[in-house]
């Protein structure tokens, strides 16, 4: 029987891992398959940077090798938008399936990408491009395909993951632990994707396009990074039994207008009581509510070349499988549709920490201020005395645009010395 | 278009959730699966019993159900082998694609059930017969298909996990703790099934053969229940930092002879900061460790009529589409066939605690009896003096034979007062 053929854009990290794989689990993997599968060309910018790799199968024409008749499947670990939306596009429109681990581009163009290969007849998987090793996106799209997913809550970058794990073990501010971490390795030259929410924003697309059957792209996401989080944020939570950590955030808000979506990225505090405080340094985990399941944890490594690997081999088996069966499995669904609801009407809890004068009538008056804009206050506690007297405010839900011009207001009344620390707060009842 | 009907097999607590979910999630489930599911009928023993259940879809004659020509799927939620075998035999062969919760059947027949559904081009799901909710049979069978898989460690049977839970809480014995279970409704009246670790063998069984590729039955499982746990090893597991799990584990043990398949359920010390060691009441979770991918963990409620509802309802939605696109999913394949390793050749680490006089030479002489049977200690600490010395020994991984040989040399010596705690111990390093 002719082995399946399959051509690899991009041989980095994940890429050598994947072809790796393939090599020591060939036997393993045609069992599964029922064929065997055969690397059929491997596209590189720079062919001589990979002196691992077999000469004859490397090649610079990404293009040409997708397009080629004897290529069954297609892997792409590029990354980008470009060229990996073109070279995805021409395999799709070549009749070839994909796997790919771009979160970008699937975050960007994922439901073009999905109507090119409904009409193709052929698969588009990408385990791989959220939470690295772990299982999440089959389980939302399958698994739970009978359910009413809620909420999905998730630490799903390592980068900032390992930043604010060190920030609350050593006290140190963002840019110190940001330092450590690059000279680890943890971060990039360039931090950017990861620090400012880039890389979980697209990830949070991704999740909540498959838990709510509606089509959301990463500009449909809130987007806040870590660079604003100071030791005194990361304190401050420690006192109210809390932790720091960065959320992708994807729920179904229900109200008098019927149901929306809100997906949002931001540093939160959020109790260690929480099944997601524990989760430290590079690891990533995923929590699932859903009407029936009730809650789910997902745990595992987010990131690194071999359990990206991993998740690219299971999908490759995936579509091996459904190309020999001659049938494509179905892509996610859009049918729901639900609208995106801006940040601002997003329910949210704040925590507000304010340096005041501790004069009577100042909780009087910043209590007006929360009463003013319609927030409900859950718990103050006031610390110290005389002119160093604080004040520790976490709120009810209330929308987003509520908090924060409350917020604003503070930052303006005589009474209050300083806005001392501002950061949502989840999962406390 | 026409829809899809399903035959309902039992309709007690899960059995009415899914009828429930299907009506409730009714235009969702048509949206997801490209078609309606509409119930054909329901086979119960007391039709007078389901009150809130349509009489007219209501029989006593499942056979006849199943094999009912306008019936397409056939979903099983009565559990136990007769008559659940004959009726989705009867299933399988009149063509229908099955849904099954049934862990006791597919871990004793699974292997025919299988085959006879690939003989009929079916479907044989049953996602929710482990760890209810959890999403782990689809992971495990597909997500990590192009990985291997080292081992798998679960905590998959919610009332014994209730009871130990209780004794370390509590102090409480084992009699103690299972007589609050019960008065709580998390243990049955015979609660033989969960006590002495059947239930959870069967969820070995089944673990095993799809992560390993490998048949594996309920039979092959080496199992021993929590009965016979004091609150004495509960004490000690505490002194070690460890708390008593029942796991469910397995492995792939490689030695010179090649690979082999070890599967084993009893209750272990395991660390406090091992992740399964926070799992707590009636709370399933099982731990992954894969080549490639690393280790993960799947977190859930593992029993209870909506869980399991929600997973038996995404394998409905597996299975009707894959029945309108016309081909049946892959099952489970056991190519690899390894061997079953034996307990007595099986690794594993012991505690061990010892009552001992207080006489020099005693330590040296209960040294020389674990080296006499080749096994390594690992720890050994000793407490008091006098007449109320104890030992407390941990070894290193020997095979289990070898261990339990020691345990009973050990109870004869004279130099030893009483073994007071003999227990296996896992993830510690």
């Amino acid at each position: 029987m002719k082995p399946l053929k399959v051509a690899l854009l991009g041989c980095g990290t994940v890429g050598s891992a994947v072809l790796r794989l393939l090599e020591e689990q060939s036997d393993d993997l045609a069992a599964r398959v029922g064929r065997r599968i055969e690397v059929a060309g491997i596209a590189v910018r720079r062919p001589d940077h990979h002196p691992g790799v077999p000469a004859a199968l490397l090649t610079t024409d990404a293009e040409a090798l997708v397009r080629r008749d004897d290529v069954d499947l297609v892997v792409e670990v590029i990354g980008g938008i470009e060229p990996a939306r073109t070279l995805l596009m021409a395999a799709i429109e070549s009749g070839k399936s994909v796997v790919s681990a771009n979160k970008a581009l699937l975050a960007e163009d994922g439901v073009a990408l999905h109507a090119a290969a409904a009409k193709a007849g052929v698969d588009l998987y990408y385990e791989a491009a959220v939470a690295g090793a772990i299982p999440l996106l089959r389980p939302l799209r399958e698994s739970l395909a009978g359910d009413q997913i809620r909420r999905v809550v998730g630490i799903v970058n390592g980068t900032t993951n390992y930043i604010l794990s060190r920030m609350v073990e050593t006290g140190a501010g963002f840019g110190e632990a940001l330092a450590e971490a690059t000279d680890l390795g943890y971060a990039e030259a360039d931090p950017t994707a990861d620090v400012d929410g880039f890389d979980a924003a697209a990830k949070a697309a991704i999740l909540a396009s498959l838990a709510f059957h509606t089509p959301v792209t990463a500009a449909d996401v809130y987007r806040e990074g870590i660079s604003a989080v100071t030791a005194t944020d990361v304190a401050r939570a420690a006192e109210i039994g809390c932790t720091v950590k960065l959320l992708a955030i994807c729920e179904r808000v229900s109200d008098e207008e019927g149901d929306s979506v809100a997906v949002r990225v931001h540093p939160a505090m959020i109790p260690t009581s929480h099944p997601l405080a524990a989760v430290g340094g590079a690891f990533n985990a995923v929590f699932v509510e859903a009407e029936a399941a009730g809650e789910l944890m997902f745990y595992g490594q987010g990131a690194g070349g071999e359990p990206t690997a991993s998740a690219v081999l299971g999908d490759l088996v995936a579509v091996a499988r459904n190309r020999l069966v001659g049938a494509a499995g179905q892509g996610p669904s859009g049918y729901a549709d639900l609208p995106i609801r801006p940040m601002a009407e997003t329910p949210t809890q704040y925590h507000v920490s304010l340096d005041v004068a501790d004069k009577p009538g100042v909780l009087a008056a910043v209590a007006q201020e929360f009463a003013h804009h319609d927030v409900s206050i859950s718990t103050v506690r006031q610390n110290g005395h005389g002119d160093a007297a604080t004040l520790v405010i976490v709120t009810h839900s209330a929308p987003d645009a509520a908090l924060s011009a409350t917020v604003a207001a503070l930052r303006e009344m005589s009474a209050v010395r300083e806005v001392t620390s501002v950061l949502r707060v989840e999962g406390l009842s």
